[in-house]
């Protein structure tokens, strides 16, 4: 009648009793990468995709947090006591700043957004997972997404078992849009119904990619045509290197056809864990006819997932907007500086180890794209780049980076790896190098392998 | 070729199109009821459950996070840029102060927890989705949860297409355990797997009922002799009146059968939006023998729903948690004193106005339960109780509480509503029951309804 109280038969759970994204590699990449960052803590990392730390400090905290509860009470007429209340209590599941994001929106990319369209989230992730989830409809529904895709996207997807189709994601212009048509009416042919493309039109991660203007709107008609929505994610726009930005699928969208899913991790803070999406398409309701935006639906998913977003770090958030009269464009003028300047070091680094002076290429086998912004680099290899290689990499050379075939849902990007220039600073971009390519080196001299690749350096 | 620029024909999606969750009332109910609040922002309100605001205040927010830092600083021996990125960066997914936790679960619950099995989340809510998509593997998994039940589990198992099956919730001890096995044995002869039971076994939300001693033994018996899981959820706990508390079943639990889901919402702050699971079940998986904890899996599914939960807000709470010593339960002595305080005056105040003074049923078919401890009173009456009385009662009278069908599956509830007094002054109970007097007054001296009650007072 007891056995909890046996030592000799301890209850136990199987992986094959939980859901099965929980032992989908994808589920685990993350934590495998993190994990070999963790064991050599003195490697020099092009891994992480995170903001640079010089621009962080927790005085900042307490300072937006006055800024914000100073527009609570000196803008908005609230009493000391409701603005205790408004960061302490349960907050609208809607969120408090939404207010203040469209006029950052309005500010930073010339976009004209009605409040009531806009769910804060813990994080774009949080955005996306609503956005799969009301889409998410049976086992009909698929997703397109660009690929190399984020892991984040074919994680999210995965928990809600809704399979994701790739679609070409083409490296000089983002995105093949031949194939995306195509995608479609094969899902449909096969009786499938792919609701909508997931891509990150600016700098794409992991592959740096972007998308030009005139695909920009190639891509909006298609999707009208095609009857799909674009889930836009736009986490590195605000870091456009020397060129100019160009709009956002979600400015040039005159059909509610895109989804904006927004980020603060890398403009203000990713310690506030703030995003949002921008639903302004009309849902109807048969039954009653009415009409709703999705973002009211986005709502109702969200109080059942985190009821809602901490309004102590959306007024971390609110009161950065304020300071800089919301414009995250101007607030991030050093950090695009910065990163822009590391992408240059990267770029002209990599020339100078992997290329002759004449410009051709001077291994055989080893290319790279050339991001104009963002935070990414991806680098063909002659050798097969996997998990094994980055541990080899970081135990023997000192150097991290990101096996490009963990953004792949099939075969790809096995000779690739993926830089991130955003958290190195110019030492460790020289040293770094320097390690990677003598990483090259060994691997490209090896028995079997390619011409042997020496660096110029 | 460019439908999109026709302002004819706007696209619009449909709510058939979206997941079906969003056309169950379940997941409209909360917001149901906040517009009722919102419109009637005069009325006396015992609806929500949110903890009392006399004890919050936004420069408490600023006190905790330099405590935490002066902890991360001087306890721990971090630098002021590692406290910075601390603070600010991306953080772990487990979360940055689950140490603190488990001190703070020591403390106030006697529990001996290894910090390796906690996950921190966003709030309560996030920590029970984890643990619902870990065990939903396929449409053959379902839920047992104790009737009536928090709308926040209902709609949880929602998004998860989850089948939530009621067992009986006895007034006078929590659960009913002869119906808990007739429940596990039913859906199983129905070649379904009762995966787990919710509970709260400490004044839930919304019976008020609590569950003894000898049933929390065995009700851990019967969860391992029927091979299922408990699913705790203890907000209430520290807010226990005048009475000694009970442990908790995670307390009690030696054989891991118990999954227990922490919030600090009540006992720090709301606005911090911080939970956490205790999930220290061993997880085997068959492909390499090896096992992990339970915790490591959910917080795989949380890198892809949130990431990981905001720093800041983590450390709101870390300092709250140091500057108390761990101890919550003395931090919230006024606290619990204050709800013991309105939880006698509503009690009071109902026998007054509901019983005459020999202590029989004053009116008949009004009752309610006499709740030790929590927020949260049912009142049962001789008429129906919905949201169209909700509405009648707010506009005739000024008076708000919940209707107590919203926590019930199918039929169930619909003569009870649940009066919350954690939100409430002395005053504002007395008028607010003079209130709902005045209500039940006029619904039973109704043709056709009950004897007409008439109030003490």
């Amino acid at each position: 009648m007891e056995p909890s109280t046996d030592p000799r038969t301890p209850f136990e759970l199987s992986t094959d009793t939980l859901h099965p994204s929980l032992t989908d590699p994808v589920l685990s990449s993350m934590n495998l990468l993190n994990e070999v960052a963790h064991r050599f803590p003195d490697a020099i990392s092009f891994a992480p995709g995170r903001p640079c730390e010089d621009f962080f400090a927790v005085e900042d905290i307490h300072r937006h947090l006055r800024t914000f509860c100073r527009y609570l009470t000196e803008e908005r007429g609230l009493t000391t006591a409701q603005m205790d209340r408004t960061l302490c209590q349960y907050g609208p599941t809607n969120g408090i700043i939404q207010e203040l994001v469209a006029r950052n929106l309005a500010a930073d990319e010339g976009m004209d957004v009605d409040p009531a369209t806009v769910v804060m989230t813990v994080g774009f992730q949080e955005a996306l997972f609503l956005v799969l989830r009301a889409l998410r409809t049976d086992e009909r529904d698929v997703l397109l997404a660009v690929e190399p895709a984020y892991v984040g996207l074919t994680g999210a997807a995965r928990l809600l078992d809704l399979p994701v189709r790739p679609v070409a994601g083409a490296a000089a212009t983002g995105v093949d849009l031949d194939d995306l048509v195509a995608q479609v009416r094969r899902a449909r042919a096969a009786g499938l119904r792919p609701r909508a493309c997931y891509l990150v039109p600016d700098f794409a991660n992991p592959s740096g990619a972007g998308i030009g203007l005139a695909d920009r709107h190639r891509l909006l008609a298609l999707a009208d045509e095609h009857d799909i929505l674009l889930l836009e994610d736009n986490p590195y726009g605000l870091f456009h290197g020397h060129r100019e930005r160009l709009p956002t699928l979600k400015a040039l969208d005159r059909a509610r056809r895109v989804i904006y899913l927004g980020s603060f991790a890398k403009t203000v803070l990713p310690g506030a864990r703030v995003g949002y999406a921008v639903a302004d398409q009309p849902v109807r309701d048969p039954a009653t006819g009415r009409t709703a935006p999705l973002a009211a639906h986005l709502s109702k998913i969200k109080s059942m997932l985190t009821v809602n977003t901490s309004p102590i770090a959306q007024a971390v958030v609110g009161g950065k907007l304020i300071e800089h009269g919301f414009d995250l464009a101007d607030a991030n003028a050093r950090a695009r500086e910065r990163y822009a300047r590391n992408l240059d070091q990267v770029l002209d680094g990599l020339a100078r180890r992997f290329r002759s002076s004449a410009g051709a290429p001077h291994t055989a086998g080893i290319e790279w794209n050339t991001p104009t912004g963002g935070f990414f680099v991806v680098l063909t290899v002659p050798f097969t780049v996997d998990d094994d290689l980055l541990e080899h990499s970081a135990r023997r050379y000192g150097v991290l980076w990101t096996p490009m075939c963990h953004f792949y849902s099939g075969a790809g990007g096995d000779r690739q790896l993926r830089l991130s220039v955003s958290l190195v600073t110019e030492d460790e971009i020289e040293e770094g190098l320097d390690r990677l390519a003598a990483l090259v080196a060994e691997r490209c001299s090896r028995p079997g392998d390619r011409p042997a690749a020496r660096s110029t350096r």
